[in-house]
Protein backbone atom coordinates (compact mmCIF):
# COMPACT_ATOMS: atom_id res chain seq x y z
CA UNK A 1 0.00 0.00 0.00
CA UNK A 2 2.73 1.94 1.18
CA UNK A 3 4.16 4.80 -1.93
CA UNK A 4 7.98 5.70 -2.27
CA UNK A 5 9.11 8.54 -2.58
CA UNK A 6 9.55 8.70 -6.08
CA UNK A 7 6.42 7.41 -6.89
CA UNK A 8 4.62 10.16 -4.67
CA UNK A 9 7.21 12.22 -6.71
CA UNK A 10 5.73 11.14 -10.03
CA UNK A 11 2.08 11.16 -9.20
CA UNK A 12 2.34 14.91 -7.64
CA UNK A 13 4.06 15.70 -10.84
CA UNK A 14 1.22 14.68 -13.09
CA UNK A 15 -1.42 15.75 -11.01
CA UNK A 16 0.15 18.73 -10.21
CA UNK A 17 1.88 20.23 -12.60
CA UNK A 18 1.76 24.34 -10.99
CA UNK A 19 3.11 22.66 -7.79
CA UNK A 20 6.24 23.78 -6.70
CA UNK A 21 6.62 21.48 -3.64
CA UNK A 22 9.66 19.39 -3.88
CA UNK A 23 9.71 16.10 -2.03
CA UNK A 24 11.71 15.52 0.32
CA UNK A 25 11.09 12.63 2.68
CA UNK A 26 8.22 10.60 3.10
CA UNK A 27 7.36 7.38 4.93
CA UNK A 28 6.59 6.33 8.40
CA UNK A 29 3.22 8.40 8.95
CA UNK A 30 5.32 11.53 8.27
CA UNK A 31 6.66 13.79 5.00
CA UNK A 32 9.13 16.37 4.44
CA UNK A 33 8.36 19.23 1.32
CA UNK A 34 10.82 22.05 0.51
CA UNK A 35 9.15 24.66 -1.94
CA UNK A 36 11.04 27.30 -3.34
CA UNK A 37 11.20 31.29 -2.59
CA UNK A 38 10.68 33.85 -5.42
CA UNK A 39 9.18 36.76 -6.52
CA UNK A 40 5.47 34.98 -6.57
CA UNK A 41 6.07 33.58 -3.30
CA UNK A 42 6.69 37.13 -1.74
CA UNK A 43 4.74 39.55 -0.06
CA UNK A 44 5.86 43.37 0.19
CA UNK A 45 8.27 43.65 3.48
CA UNK A 46 10.10 40.96 2.29
CA UNK A 47 8.04 37.94 4.05
CA UNK A 48 6.32 34.69 2.54
CA UNK A 49 2.83 35.02 1.66
CA UNK A 50 0.29 33.28 3.80
CA UNK A 51 -1.22 31.14 1.07
CA UNK A 52 2.20 29.72 -0.14
CA UNK A 53 2.45 28.62 3.44
CA UNK A 54 -0.69 27.06 3.60
CA UNK A 55 -0.10 25.12 0.19
CA UNK A 56 3.24 23.65 1.39
CA UNK A 57 1.76 22.69 4.53
CA UNK A 58 -1.69 20.89 2.57
CA UNK A 59 1.17 19.02 -0.02
CA UNK A 60 3.12 18.18 3.07
CA UNK A 61 -0.27 16.64 4.60
CA UNK A 62 -1.19 14.80 1.49
CA UNK A 63 2.22 13.54 0.62
CA UNK A 64 2.10 12.24 4.03
CA UNK A 65 -0.69 10.68 3.17
CA UNK A 66 0.10 9.03 0.07
CA UNK A 67 2.90 7.63 1.74
CA UNK A 68 0.95 6.10 4.29
CA UNK A 69 -1.90 4.81 2.25
CA UNK A 70 -0.89 4.76 -1.52
CA UNK A 71 -1.65 6.76 -4.32
CA UNK A 72 -5.41 7.60 -4.21
CA UNK A 73 -5.76 11.02 -6.23
CA UNK A 74 -9.33 11.63 -4.93
CA UNK A 75 -8.15 11.94 -1.28
CA UNK A 76 -9.69 15.85 -0.34
CA UNK A 77 -8.97 18.61 2.26
CA UNK A 78 -11.78 18.71 4.22
CA UNK A 79 -10.68 21.34 7.15
CA UNK A 80 -7.39 22.82 7.92
CA UNK A 81 -6.44 25.31 10.61
CA UNK A 82 -3.10 27.40 10.29
CA UNK A 83 -1.82 29.36 13.14
CA UNK A 84 0.89 31.79 11.65
CA UNK A 85 3.54 32.38 14.56
CA UNK A 86 6.94 33.92 13.17
CA UNK A 87 7.59 36.36 9.86
CA UNK A 88 9.23 33.86 6.84
CA UNK A 89 12.57 34.67 5.76
CA UNK A 90 12.10 35.92 1.88
CA UNK A 91 15.78 34.37 1.04
CA UNK A 92 15.01 31.21 2.65
CA UNK A 93 12.81 28.06 0.87
CA UNK A 94 9.83 26.96 2.72
CA UNK A 95 10.31 23.23 4.82
CA UNK A 96 6.94 21.42 5.79
CA UNK A 97 7.15 18.72 7.88
CA UNK A 98 4.09 16.62 8.53
CA UNK A 99 3.46 13.86 10.96
CA UNK A 100 -0.25 12.45 10.68
CA UNK A 101 -2.20 11.81 13.78
CA UNK A 102 -4.57 9.71 12.97
CA UNK A 103 -5.18 7.23 10.54
CA UNK A 104 -9.00 6.65 10.24
CA UNK A 105 -10.87 4.75 7.47
CA UNK A 106 -12.57 8.14 6.17
CA UNK A 107 -10.57 10.87 8.13
CA UNK A 108 -6.95 11.33 8.21
CA UNK A 109 -5.75 13.78 10.38
CA UNK A 110 -1.95 15.60 10.78
CA UNK A 111 -0.13 18.35 11.98
CA UNK A 112 2.48 20.29 9.70
CA UNK A 113 5.57 22.55 11.40
CA UNK A 114 6.80 24.89 8.88
CA UNK A 115 10.40 26.61 9.04
CA UNK A 116 12.38 29.24 7.12
CA UNK A 117 14.98 26.31 6.19
CA UNK A 118 18.02 26.24 8.72
CA UNK A 119 15.69 27.98 11.28
CA UNK A 120 14.58 25.84 14.43
CA UNK A 121 11.41 28.06 15.51
CA UNK A 122 8.48 27.06 13.22
CA UNK A 123 7.21 29.97 11.42
CA UNK A 124 3.75 28.57 11.39
CA UNK A 125 1.87 25.26 12.53
CA UNK A 126 -0.89 23.48 10.73
CA UNK A 127 -3.77 20.93 11.61
CA UNK A 128 -5.75 19.36 8.52
CA UNK A 129 -7.80 16.75 7.96
CA UNK A 130 -8.33 14.70 4.44
CA UNK A 131 -11.43 12.70 3.65
CA UNK A 132 -10.37 9.35 1.90
CA UNK A 133 -12.43 7.86 -0.44
CA UNK A 134 -13.90 4.58 0.96
CA UNK A 135 -13.02 1.91 -2.27
CA UNK A 136 -9.48 2.11 -1.12
CA UNK B 1 -10.37 56.27 8.98
CA UNK B 2 -12.80 54.22 6.60
CA UNK B 3 -11.29 53.22 3.36
CA UNK B 4 -13.32 53.32 -0.06
CA UNK B 5 -12.88 50.72 -2.28
CA UNK B 6 -10.76 52.92 -4.66
CA UNK B 7 -8.65 53.41 -1.91
CA UNK B 8 -8.63 49.40 -1.24
CA UNK B 9 -8.13 48.63 -4.99
CA UNK B 10 -5.43 51.07 -5.34
CA UNK B 11 -3.41 50.04 -1.99
CA UNK B 12 -3.71 45.85 -2.91
CA UNK B 13 -2.30 46.66 -6.55
CA UNK B 14 0.49 47.95 -5.09
CA UNK B 15 1.06 46.24 -2.38
CA UNK B 16 0.04 43.13 -2.81
CA UNK B 17 1.09 42.89 -7.22
CA UNK B 18 0.18 39.38 -8.16
CA UNK B 19 -3.14 38.84 -6.22
CA UNK B 20 -5.42 38.27 -8.92
CA UNK B 21 -8.84 39.88 -6.26
CA UNK B 22 -11.10 42.23 -7.60
CA UNK B 23 -12.68 44.08 -4.66
CA UNK B 24 -16.53 44.32 -5.61
CA UNK B 25 -17.56 45.50 -2.64
CA UNK B 26 -16.04 47.27 0.82
CA UNK B 27 -17.79 48.83 3.81
CA UNK B 28 -20.13 48.65 6.97
CA UNK B 29 -17.67 45.59 8.27
CA UNK B 30 -17.84 43.57 5.39
CA UNK B 31 -16.72 42.69 2.09
CA UNK B 32 -16.79 40.99 -1.32
CA UNK B 33 -14.22 39.61 -3.15
CA UNK B 34 -13.71 38.13 -7.01
CA UNK B 35 -11.33 35.90 -8.15
CA UNK B 36 -10.98 34.63 -11.54
CA UNK B 37 -10.56 30.76 -12.30
CA UNK B 38 -7.90 29.56 -14.94
CA UNK B 39 -5.03 27.03 -15.18
CA UNK B 40 -3.18 28.62 -12.42
CA UNK B 41 -6.36 27.84 -9.88
CA UNK B 42 -7.02 24.34 -11.04
CA UNK B 43 -6.53 21.29 -10.03
CA UNK B 44 -6.81 17.54 -11.82
CA UNK B 45 -10.64 16.92 -12.04
CA UNK B 46 -11.64 20.34 -12.80
CA UNK B 47 -11.61 21.53 -9.06
CA UNK B 48 -10.04 25.06 -7.86
CA UNK B 49 -7.32 24.11 -5.80
CA UNK B 50 -7.87 24.88 -1.92
CA UNK B 51 -4.84 27.63 -1.54
CA UNK B 52 -6.81 29.24 -4.56
CA UNK B 53 -9.57 29.85 -2.08
CA UNK B 54 -7.38 30.54 1.00
CA UNK B 55 -6.04 32.87 -0.83
CA UNK B 56 -9.71 34.73 -1.62
CA UNK B 57 -10.94 34.20 2.28
CA UNK B 58 -7.48 36.12 3.34
CA UNK B 59 -7.71 38.97 1.14
CA UNK B 60 -11.90 39.09 1.68
CA UNK B 61 -10.53 39.54 5.15
CA UNK B 62 -7.96 42.06 4.48
CA UNK B 63 -10.33 44.20 2.51
CA UNK B 64 -12.92 44.16 5.02
CA UNK B 65 -10.52 45.31 7.62
CA UNK B 66 -8.41 47.59 5.23
CA UNK B 67 -12.04 48.96 4.70
CA UNK B 68 -13.08 49.65 8.92
CA UNK B 69 -9.89 50.75 9.96
CA UNK B 70 -7.88 52.47 6.92
CA UNK B 71 -4.90 51.68 5.30
CA UNK B 72 -2.80 49.30 7.59
CA UNK B 73 0.08 47.58 5.79
CA UNK B 74 0.99 46.26 8.74
CA UNK B 75 -1.79 44.03 9.45
CA UNK B 76 -0.97 40.19 9.35
CA UNK B 77 -3.05 37.29 9.33
CA UNK B 78 -2.80 35.21 12.77
CA UNK B 79 -5.03 32.47 12.17
CA UNK B 80 -7.34 30.46 9.63
CA UNK B 81 -9.73 27.94 9.83
CA UNK B 82 -11.09 26.79 6.88
CA UNK B 83 -13.70 24.30 6.26
CA UNK B 84 -14.19 22.65 2.95
CA UNK B 85 -17.37 22.27 1.90
CA UNK B 86 -18.14 21.51 -1.64
CA UNK B 87 -16.80 20.92 -4.78
CA UNK B 88 -16.51 24.57 -6.83
CA UNK B 89 -17.03 24.68 -10.09
CA UNK B 90 -13.94 24.88 -12.62
CA UNK B 91 -15.62 27.09 -15.14
CA UNK B 92 -16.92 30.25 -12.41
CA UNK B 93 -15.32 32.99 -10.63
CA UNK B 94 -14.94 32.17 -6.68
CA UNK B 95 -16.69 34.94 -5.03
CA UNK B 96 -15.64 35.63 -0.83
CA UNK B 97 -18.04 37.53 0.91
CA UNK B 98 -16.74 38.52 4.83
CA UNK B 99 -18.19 39.88 7.09
CA UNK B 100 -15.89 41.14 10.60
CA UNK B 101 -17.43 39.78 13.77
CA UNK B 102 -14.91 41.60 16.18
CA UNK B 103 -13.33 44.81 15.70
CA UNK B 104 -10.68 44.49 18.79
CA UNK B 105 -7.81 47.07 19.39
CA UNK B 106 -5.37 44.51 18.62
CA UNK B 107 -7.32 41.94 17.26
CA UNK B 108 -9.41 41.70 14.16
CA UNK B 109 -11.46 38.58 13.56
CA UNK B 110 -13.82 37.76 10.20
CA UNK B 111 -15.68 34.93 8.83
CA UNK B 112 -15.80 34.65 4.79
CA UNK B 113 -18.03 32.34 2.70
CA UNK B 114 -16.69 31.30 -0.26
CA UNK B 115 -19.25 30.54 -3.60
CA UNK B 116 -18.79 29.72 -7.48
CA UNK B 117 -20.42 32.65 -8.75
CA UNK B 118 -24.13 32.10 -8.88
CA UNK B 119 -24.58 29.32 -6.38
CA UNK B 120 -26.10 29.99 -3.15
CA UNK B 121 -24.68 27.22 -1.14
CA UNK B 122 -20.74 28.09 0.22
CA UNK B 123 -18.15 25.67 -1.11
CA UNK B 124 -15.92 27.16 2.06
CA UNK B 125 -16.03 28.33 5.24
CA UNK B 126 -13.39 30.71 6.82
CA UNK B 127 -12.79 32.24 9.82
CA UNK B 128 -10.08 34.02 10.59
CA UNK B 129 -7.57 36.28 13.30
CA UNK B 130 -5.87 39.76 11.85
CA UNK B 131 -3.36 41.07 14.45
CA UNK B 132 -2.95 44.75 14.00
CA UNK B 133 0.05 46.78 15.31
CA UNK B 134 -0.74 49.19 18.29
CA UNK B 135 0.41 52.90 16.68
CA UNK B 136 -2.94 52.81 14.20
CA UNK C 1 -36.56 11.79 9.54
CA UNK C 2 -36.72 14.76 10.99
CA UNK C 3 -36.63 14.98 14.92
CA UNK C 4 -39.18 17.42 16.39
CA UNK C 5 -37.87 19.89 19.58
CA UNK C 6 -40.03 17.50 22.08
CA UNK C 7 -37.87 13.92 20.37
CA UNK C 8 -34.60 15.88 20.60
CA UNK C 9 -35.60 16.90 24.27
CA UNK C 10 -36.13 13.70 25.66
CA UNK C 11 -33.01 12.18 23.93
CA UNK C 12 -30.62 14.61 25.17
CA UNK C 13 -32.45 14.13 28.97
CA UNK C 14 -31.72 10.50 28.44
CA UNK C 15 -28.66 10.55 26.68
CA UNK C 16 -26.79 13.14 28.38
CA UNK C 17 -28.58 13.68 32.12
CA UNK C 18 -25.89 16.39 32.91
CA UNK C 19 -26.30 18.65 29.98
CA UNK C 20 -27.94 22.02 31.34
CA UNK C 21 -28.57 22.62 27.32
CA UNK C 22 -32.06 23.55 27.11
CA UNK C 23 -33.73 23.18 23.23
CA UNK C 24 -35.38 26.11 22.62
CA UNK C 25 -36.28 25.55 18.58
CA UNK C 26 -34.69 23.36 16.10
CA UNK C 27 -35.52 22.83 12.64
CA UNK C 28 -34.47 24.21 8.79
CA UNK C 29 -31.10 22.92 9.56
CA UNK C 30 -30.74 25.42 12.68
CA UNK C 31 -31.03 25.11 16.47
CA UNK C 32 -31.33 27.88 19.11
CA UNK C 33 -30.16 26.39 22.95
CA UNK C 34 -29.90 28.10 25.90
CA UNK C 35 -27.82 27.34 29.17
CA UNK C 36 -28.30 28.92 32.72
CA UNK C 37 -25.44 30.67 34.11
CA UNK C 38 -24.37 30.11 37.82
CA UNK C 39 -21.25 29.08 40.12
CA UNK C 40 -20.28 26.52 38.02
CA UNK C 41 -20.15 28.40 34.89
CA UNK C 42 -18.20 31.40 36.25
CA UNK C 43 -14.60 32.18 36.48
CA UNK C 44 -12.98 34.65 38.98
CA UNK C 45 -13.58 38.23 37.34
CA UNK C 46 -17.16 37.30 36.59
CA UNK C 47 -17.20 35.42 33.32
CA UNK C 48 -18.80 32.53 32.29
CA UNK C 49 -15.59 29.83 31.36
CA UNK C 50 -14.41 28.37 27.87
CA UNK C 51 -15.61 25.41 28.49
CA UNK C 52 -18.85 26.31 29.03
CA UNK C 53 -19.40 28.18 26.05
CA UNK C 54 -17.80 25.39 23.84
CA UNK C 55 -20.34 22.71 25.45
CA UNK C 56 -23.28 24.97 24.62
CA UNK C 57 -21.64 25.21 21.21
CA UNK C 58 -21.61 21.62 20.89
CA UNK C 59 -25.08 20.88 22.17
CA UNK C 60 -26.45 23.57 19.46
CA UNK C 61 -24.72 21.58 16.45
CA UNK C 62 -26.00 18.46 17.93
CA UNK C 63 -29.54 19.84 18.40
CA UNK C 64 -29.30 21.48 15.01
CA UNK C 65 -27.88 17.61 13.45
CA UNK C 66 -30.30 15.62 15.17
CA UNK C 67 -32.92 18.01 13.89
CA UNK C 68 -31.85 17.23 10.55
CA UNK C 69 -31.27 13.79 9.95
CA UNK C 70 -33.46 12.39 13.45
CA UNK C 71 -32.18 10.74 16.19
CA UNK C 72 -28.67 9.44 15.69
CA UNK C 73 -26.68 8.91 19.01
CA UNK C 74 -23.73 7.94 17.57
CA UNK C 75 -22.86 10.91 15.97
CA UNK C 76 -19.28 12.38 17.26
CA UNK C 77 -17.63 15.71 16.82
CA UNK C 78 -14.29 15.39 15.01
CA UNK C 79 -13.67 19.20 14.90
CA UNK C 80 -14.47 22.40 16.22
CA UNK C 81 -12.82 25.28 16.51
CA UNK C 82 -13.96 28.44 18.56
CA UNK C 83 -12.69 32.08 18.74
CA UNK C 84 -13.85 33.94 21.43
CA UNK C 85 -14.86 37.25 20.41
CA UNK C 86 -15.86 39.29 23.96
CA UNK C 87 -16.31 38.97 27.70
CA UNK C 88 -20.00 37.40 28.41
CA UNK C 89 -21.95 38.65 31.14
CA UNK C 90 -22.17 36.73 34.42
CA UNK C 91 -26.04 37.35 35.04
CA UNK C 92 -27.17 36.41 31.44
CA UNK C 93 -28.36 32.97 30.08
CA UNK C 94 -25.81 31.94 27.26
CA UNK C 95 -27.68 31.38 23.84
CA UNK C 96 -26.17 29.29 20.98
CA UNK C 97 -27.34 29.83 17.86
CA UNK C 98 -26.62 27.19 14.99
CA UNK C 99 -26.91 27.12 11.26
CA UNK C 100 -25.64 23.95 9.52
CA UNK C 101 -23.21 24.77 6.42
CA UNK C 102 -22.90 21.25 4.81
CA UNK C 103 -24.99 17.76 5.03
CA UNK C 104 -23.29 15.30 3.59
CA UNK C 105 -23.37 11.79 4.13
CA UNK C 106 -20.52 11.15 6.08
CA UNK C 107 -19.30 14.51 7.48
CA UNK C 108 -21.84 17.22 8.99
CA UNK C 109 -21.02 21.15 9.02
CA UNK C 110 -22.14 23.89 11.18
CA UNK C 111 -21.49 26.95 12.80
CA UNK C 112 -22.51 28.25 16.06
CA UNK C 113 -22.67 32.07 17.45
CA UNK C 114 -22.90 32.33 20.62
CA UNK C 115 -24.32 35.30 22.76
CA UNK C 116 -25.17 36.70 26.38
CA UNK C 117 -28.93 36.63 26.29
CA UNK C 118 -30.19 40.00 24.85
CA UNK C 119 -26.95 40.84 23.34
CA UNK C 120 -26.99 41.51 19.67
CA UNK C 121 -23.07 41.07 19.16
CA UNK C 122 -21.72 37.59 19.34
CA UNK C 123 -19.42 36.40 22.31
CA UNK C 124 -17.67 33.59 20.62
CA UNK C 125 -17.88 31.91 17.19
CA UNK C 126 -17.66 28.34 16.71
CA UNK C 127 -17.20 26.03 13.61
CA UNK C 128 -17.76 22.51 13.83
CA UNK C 129 -18.02 19.44 12.42
CA UNK C 130 -19.77 15.95 13.19
CA UNK C 131 -18.94 12.24 12.10
CA UNK C 132 -21.99 10.12 11.24
CA UNK C 133 -21.94 6.71 11.46
CA UNK C 134 -23.13 5.48 7.91
CA UNK C 135 -25.77 2.78 8.76
CA UNK C 136 -28.20 5.54 9.12
CA UNK D 1 9.09 35.64 36.23
CA UNK D 2 8.84 31.72 36.07
CA UNK D 3 6.17 30.27 38.30
CA UNK D 4 6.95 27.01 40.19
CA UNK D 5 4.55 23.72 39.81
CA UNK D 6 3.53 24.73 43.62
CA UNK D 7 2.80 28.55 42.81
CA UNK D 8 0.77 27.37 39.64
CA UNK D 9 -1.04 24.86 42.08
CA UNK D 10 -2.01 27.41 44.21
CA UNK D 11 -2.86 29.90 42.07
CA UNK D 12 -5.25 27.65 40.00
CA UNK D 13 -6.94 26.45 43.41
CA UNK D 14 -7.97 29.93 44.31
CA UNK D 15 -8.81 31.31 40.60
CA UNK D 16 -10.67 27.88 39.95
CA UNK D 17 -12.34 26.18 42.79
CA UNK D 18 -14.16 24.25 40.71
CA UNK D 19 -11.14 22.91 37.96
CA UNK D 20 -10.34 19.64 38.50
CA UNK D 21 -7.29 19.78 36.79
CA UNK D 22 -4.00 18.77 38.93
CA UNK D 23 -0.62 20.32 37.17
CA UNK D 24 1.50 17.13 36.99
CA UNK D 25 4.79 19.21 35.57
CA UNK D 26 5.31 22.42 34.65
CA UNK D 27 8.00 24.58 32.88
CA UNK D 28 10.53 25.21 29.64
CA UNK D 29 7.49 26.25 27.89
CA UNK D 30 5.43 22.96 28.44
CA UNK D 31 3.28 21.86 31.10
CA UNK D 32 1.45 18.25 31.77
CA UNK D 33 -1.97 18.23 33.54
CA UNK D 34 -4.22 15.36 35.15
CA UNK D 35 -7.96 15.31 35.03
CA UNK D 36 -9.98 12.59 36.71
CA UNK D 37 -12.68 10.81 34.88
CA UNK D 38 -15.96 10.18 36.58
CA UNK D 39 -19.73 10.60 36.36
CA UNK D 40 -19.42 14.19 35.67
CA UNK D 41 -17.12 13.53 32.63
CA UNK D 42 -18.63 10.96 30.91
CA UNK D 43 -21.26 10.35 28.31
CA UNK D 44 -23.45 7.42 27.49
CA UNK D 45 -21.81 4.60 25.79
CA UNK D 46 -18.82 5.22 28.55
CA UNK D 47 -16.62 7.81 26.26
CA UNK D 48 -15.39 11.04 28.26
CA UNK D 49 -17.21 14.30 26.90
CA UNK D 50 -15.69 16.65 24.23
CA UNK D 51 -16.20 19.69 26.62
CA UNK D 52 -14.58 17.74 29.49
CA UNK D 53 -11.13 17.28 27.37
CA UNK D 54 -11.40 20.63 25.78
CA UNK D 55 -11.24 22.07 29.44
CA UNK D 56 -8.13 19.94 30.19
CA UNK D 57 -6.63 21.24 26.67
CA UNK D 58 -7.38 25.08 28.05
CA UNK D 59 -6.13 24.23 31.29
CA UNK D 60 -3.01 22.38 30.17
CA UNK D 61 -2.27 25.80 27.69
CA UNK D 62 -2.63 27.79 30.98
CA UNK D 63 -0.59 26.43 33.43
CA UNK D 64 2.07 26.30 30.33
CA UNK D 65 1.90 29.77 29.86
CA UNK D 66 1.95 30.99 33.64
CA UNK D 67 4.91 29.11 33.94
CA UNK D 68 6.42 30.84 31.20
CA UNK D 69 5.38 34.58 31.76
CA UNK D 70 4.77 34.01 35.72
CA UNK D 71 1.08 33.84 37.29
CA UNK D 72 -0.68 36.34 34.77
CA UNK D 73 -4.74 36.43 35.88
CA UNK D 74 -5.78 38.25 33.30
CA UNK D 75 -4.52 35.69 30.36
CA UNK D 76 -7.50 34.59 27.80
CA UNK D 77 -8.21 32.43 25.62
CA UNK D 78 -8.67 33.78 21.71
CA UNK D 79 -9.16 30.88 20.15
CA UNK D 80 -9.24 27.23 20.21
CA UNK D 81 -9.07 24.48 17.59
CA UNK D 82 -9.52 20.48 18.76
CA UNK D 83 -9.29 17.51 16.72
CA UNK D 84 -11.10 14.65 18.51
CA UNK D 85 -9.15 11.56 16.94
CA UNK D 86 -9.79 8.23 19.00
CA UNK D 87 -12.44 7.77 21.84
CA UNK D 88 -11.21 7.89 25.18
CA UNK D 89 -11.47 5.25 27.74
CA UNK D 90 -13.84 5.63 30.47
CA UNK D 91 -11.35 4.74 33.38
CA UNK D 92 -8.48 6.42 32.98
CA UNK D 93 -7.56 9.95 33.63
CA UNK D 94 -7.09 12.40 30.75
CA UNK D 95 -3.48 13.54 30.35
CA UNK D 96 -2.58 16.87 28.09
CA UNK D 97 0.82 17.87 27.56
CA UNK D 98 1.11 21.17 25.97
CA UNK D 99 3.87 22.49 24.63
CA UNK D 100 3.99 26.66 23.52
CA UNK D 101 4.71 27.02 19.64
CA UNK D 102 5.73 31.18 20.19
CA UNK D 103 5.84 33.21 23.15
CA UNK D 104 5.03 36.77 21.81
CA UNK D 105 4.19 39.85 23.70
CA UNK D 106 0.84 39.64 23.06
CA UNK D 107 0.22 36.83 21.73
CA UNK D 108 1.08 32.90 23.05
CA UNK D 109 0.58 29.59 20.94
CA UNK D 110 0.53 26.25 22.30
CA UNK D 111 -0.17 22.76 21.22
CA UNK D 112 -1.79 20.41 23.32
CA UNK D 113 -1.59 16.31 23.10
CA UNK D 114 -4.14 14.53 24.95
CA UNK D 115 -4.20 11.09 26.27
CA UNK D 116 -6.01 8.29 28.25
CA UNK D 117 -3.42 7.48 30.81
CA UNK D 118 -1.13 4.57 29.73
CA UNK D 119 -1.70 5.03 25.96
CA UNK D 120 0.46 6.46 23.76
CA UNK D 121 -1.47 7.34 21.22
CA UNK D 122 -3.65 11.00 21.60
CA UNK D 123 -7.17 11.15 21.24
CA UNK D 124 -7.11 15.01 20.67
CA UNK D 125 -4.96 17.08 19.60
CA UNK D 126 -5.74 21.14 20.25
CA UNK D 127 -3.97 24.61 19.00
CA UNK D 128 -4.93 27.56 21.24
CA UNK D 129 -4.38 30.64 21.60
CA UNK D 130 -3.82 33.21 24.52
CA UNK D 131 -4.13 37.05 24.98
CA UNK D 132 -1.77 38.31 27.20
CA UNK D 133 -2.33 41.60 29.02
CA UNK D 134 0.37 44.45 27.76
CA UNK D 135 1.29 45.96 31.55
CA UNK D 136 2.92 42.31 32.39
Amino acid sequence: MLATKQEVTDFMRTEFPQAKCIVEAVGEQSATIRHTVGFDELRPGGTVSGPVLMTVADCALYVAILGEIGIVSLAVTTSLTINFLRKPSSSKDIIGKCTLLKIGKSLIVGEVSLYSEGDVNPLAHVVGTYSIPKAR
